[in-house]
């Protein structure tokens, strides 16, 4: 009980997929207080609570869809501590950066950070898997996050601007996501004859199978560069078909 | 010594990345006679020699490209035993079943397989890798090839129709390859801030990368089910890049 209460306050606000993820690897570290209207349990690694108290604890990691982000930061704002550290956990950077900087109070620090796994990739563990954190207000703690973020979850981080993110995340996101989309309407698909190769692309699209359309669109169309990514993969594949069936 | 004067003999026709792959895995149960006039050197695993001695084994392995699968047919039919196995290891079933059968004298026996690897992906071993086996005269010796591709390569066994495995390849090969094509085509691809999902899409296309373009063109176009799957994946594509665009 003594550690408990050592333990720094944090606030979620969300508790979905994501949320619930940043909760079992965050709890040996903070006392976690979530917020989520739809949540009605709290999986034993943080207690469900008011938005009003979720928002007033010293740092508040925010783990809404990309979507409802400015509606989830004129909701906390009222509630946050005037020095308040406020952290998004978002598949883009440069748009949440942005909406972050703009909606916020001035004395409230704010880092970018984008896990780049989810449940079903950390399912295993999220030790050696990938995070970016982006300095939005104040260096000092985009840089307290990374450490964290190596230190004590073991995450390989990258420090990078919201645009190199996008830019990035644009083509490794994009086409992940796009493919499986793809390849998921065309289920049910072979499961026997498969060749090594067939089943990397299987298990990349088990990994992103169960993500939300919201996170779908978020990459699809909340990231500044998807679109240059994906009409070059739609216009490769056109080419591709006039090869087939002209030769 | 004795060992290897007691192996049966084994005629190669084709000397390629799969040849050479099929010689390293065969030589320990067969003395193994290659013929392909690109070769230089014998790996070891087998002696090179004339088409008229490789063609003239009481087994003969076809390991040519599909496209030139009857020309293969054509040069060795005068050379081959009355009842000679002939065996081809081709991408597709379909046709090379319909070829050797048009194309080979009527005592010749005649198995269809489909190792469903490659060098890349049987680089580590073959055992537990995935082989299709086609009766097309004979169903006898598609029982015996398929034992021994179980008993003394350790693969697992498909005993299939050509055009069960045709259809079923159509959609496994057919869309990795395309989706490969696609992804080569766009690079440099970034490999620093990936995810899971997209790692395992990467793993997929290097086990294809260095296949030869008359792999792609056996898959895609003498696959008579290919069109059909590219073109549903092509259609979604499109649809795809309307919801995208316009919502």
């Amino acid at each position: 009980m003594e550690t408990a209460l050592a333990k720094p306050r944090l606030g979620l606000i969300g508790f979905g997929a994501f949320g619930r993820l940043t909760a079992r690897h965050l709890s040996p570290w903070f006392d976690i207080h979530a917020h989520d209207p739809a949540a009605t349990d709290a999986d034993g690694h943080a207690t469900l609570t008011d938005l009003a108290v979720a928002a007033a604890c010293p740092t508040v990691i925010l783990a809404v869809p990309v979507e409802a982000l400015a509606a989830s930061l004129t909701e906390i704002h009222p509630h946050l501590r005037p020095d308040a550290l406020v952290i998004d956990v978002g598949s883009v950077k440069v748009k949440p950066a942005r909406l972050m900087e703009d909606l916020l109070p001035p004395g409230v620090r704010i880092v970018g950070t984008h896990p780049l796994f989810g449940p079903q990739s950390g399912k295993a563990g999220i030790a050696g898997l990938r995070i970016a954190v982006c300095e939005v207000r104040a260096k000092r703690d985009a840089r307290r996050v990374a450490a964290f973020c190596r230190r004590a979850l073991a995450l390989k981080v990258f420090q990078v601007s919201p645009e190199d993110h996008d830019r990035e995340a644009a083509t490794v996101q994009g086409l992940t996501h796009l493919i499986a989309r793809l390849l998921l309407a065309m289920e049910p698909l072979p499961t026997r004859m498969t060749t090594a190769s067939f089943d990397r692309l299987m298990q990349a699209v088990d990994m992103v199978r169960h993500d939300s359309p919201a996170v779908f669109r978020a990459i699809e169309r909340d990231n500044p560069f998807a679109a240059e990514v994906r009409n070059r993969f739609f216009a490769l594949a056109d080419a591709a078909r006039g090869d087939l069936d002209g030769g």
